[in-house]
């Protein structure tokens, strides 16, 4: 288990130097507080350990790299705390979410200023000796990923509206919104240690596959973890009406009877632990779960594929580790 | 009136070239719409025409500074749409603002896409030809002031509930939610075409000055300006409880009765017409908007003086037009 040493060692530096320029950086006081909340309350810093892992395995080190985990990291909790409100959810990693302790004004700016402390952060890059165009390459691919990220979000927020969708068109849709930013953390572990282009760019595909099948485990566990430790409420996604990918493909293969019980508790804000549970039921029987399963283990596979255009060494070992993690996780 | 001329020329290259870039890279369409809302329903361009007047002058031209100037006015959009949504402003350039058309979801995620905007815009000065170390500057000074500008929102947001505010913290407010916006427009100017750093410098003290005469000149046209002009609603300020430079003079200067008069409405979000009107008539009564008028005055001075950074010429003599035009404007 030595990836999740090295894991825990970048989590730990991550999350202090985070901390750190949020209080440098960010005022007034309850502005600071609110920034810093969610990356307090947890989380398992995955994004910055790919561009970490990536990077050393290119033969960059950790101060190196430093400021593009960072800045991939500021990125992620901001839109947390964005979802978080435009789902007006309540409970993250746990712990209450940001707007409901401190108001949806307040959440709103303190996710825009970790939005802003990403690209502040990757300007620490020349500092540590990094190439002006490299720089460039970084806040370039940055950028593009924050607007992908932005466009799944919105492409997320119509299907609960829409009558029918695709299977393949949630794919290009948490591509956007998860898979966008695991591409971005990869690329920029390469871009930062002055990777080739063929390198960077299958970095880019071992990211975006990761970052899907990172995504469809997440909305499995939304729907069949256990709550105390994922830290977030069962049955949130389907009182939400999310079209994951569970819903999706009961919605295709399920009997009549079964397709009307789902549809009837699917979107109701104000559904029952009971129906949610005939609900979740529903999802069970149709073997959702194993189907989904098996399509996350495809995409980890694909990643996996992509890591021969790093040299062999224990960093890619770490990778393939993490790709694992990724789809056996309970949390 | 030449300057003016110019200002309608890039004006209407900025809006075009914002509008293509919503369209060619925004879904879904609803989400491209709400993003491209207040573009439509007008706006000065200002900021763009800093970038270009600055970078004109330096002698660079126009397709060389437009993704800066593009840049500048996708923050400042961003950053309308979010704090209306935080202040539940209901208009905003005479039209409805975006989350009281879209909901607050749309709202939110519309800000964030022309906020990513902005810097994949910024991506694109590689092509037009500018160094890589310049473009890395330029996104350096975007992210900075994009930091000051949250930071400067978020002290805007608590002096309502504080109950002493000096008027040069609400100076240092301003130069951080409005300041350091025009101060990087100005900067980006000087960045882009190659200017040397005693200018780019001296550019940002110009840029945040006007930003300074700007934003008071914004305060006192919130209260005393015509809305059919304006195209926001007088009295919404005091209703917030703003902390403006004209409530800061007359509750330092006016006398007792006054101030008690004035405090009965500052705060209150369904204060009456009538009851906005007396505040008003108070803070007439303490000479207050005769104050800030020298004060706007007095930075627009400072401003002007630190145009002799740059060589003479028509360019120069359109930014001390705008300089002008900031003070005396009435919408």
């Amino acid at each position: 288990m030595l990836w999740r040493e090295e894991l825990e060692e970048v989590k730990a530096i991550v999350t202090r130097e985070i901390l750190r320029a949020i209080e440098e950086n960010v005022r007034p006081e309850g502005l600071a507080k609110a920034s810093a909340h969610l990356i307090k309350g947890g989380g398992k810093r995955l994004r910055p350990y790919l561009v970490v892992e990536v990077g050393r395995s290119l033969g960059a080190n950790l101060d190196r790299l430093l400021p593009g985990a960072m800045a991939v990291e500021f990125i992620h909790n901001f839109s947390l705390i964005h979802d978080d409100i435009m789902d007006n959810d309540q409970f993250r990693r746990g712990i209450r979410t940001v707007h409901t302790l401190w108001g949806v004004p307040t959440g709103i700016l303190a996710g825009d200023v970790l939005y802003a402390l990403a690209f502040t952060s990757l300007g620490k890059l020349r500092e540590v000796g990094v190439r002006a165009s490299r720089v460039q390459m970084a806040y370039e691919e940055l950028s593009k990923a924050v607007l992908r990220l932005a466009v799944g979000q919105g492409l997320d927020m119509t299907f609960p509206k829409m009558r029918k969708v695709r299977i393949s068109s949630y794919i290009e849709m948490i591509g956007l919104k998860t898979g966008a930013l695991f591409e971005c953390s990869a690329k920029l572990g390469a871009i930062i240690a002055d990777g080739k282009r063929r390198t960077i760019s299958k970095m880019g595909v071992f990211g975006r596959y990761i970052g899907i099948a990172f995504q469809i485990i997440d909305d499995i566990l939304g729907i069949f973890g256990d709550e105390r430790v994922t830290g977030k409420p069962v049955g949130s996604d389907i009182r939400e009406g999310k079209k994951t990918i569970l819903v999706l493909y009961t919605l295709k293969k399920a009997e009549k009877s079964e397709k009307k019980l789902l549809l009837r508790t699917l979107g109701k804000r104000d559904a029952r632990r009971s129906e949610i549970s005939k609900a979740i039921s529903v999802i069970e029987r149709s073997g959702a779960k194993e189907y989904a399963m098996g399509v996350a283990r495809k995409y980890a596979l694909k990643a996996v594929a992509a890591l021969d255009a790093l040299p062999d060494g224990p960093h890619k070992e770490h990778l393939k580790g993490l790709a694992e993690f990724i789809i056996e996780r309970e949390f």
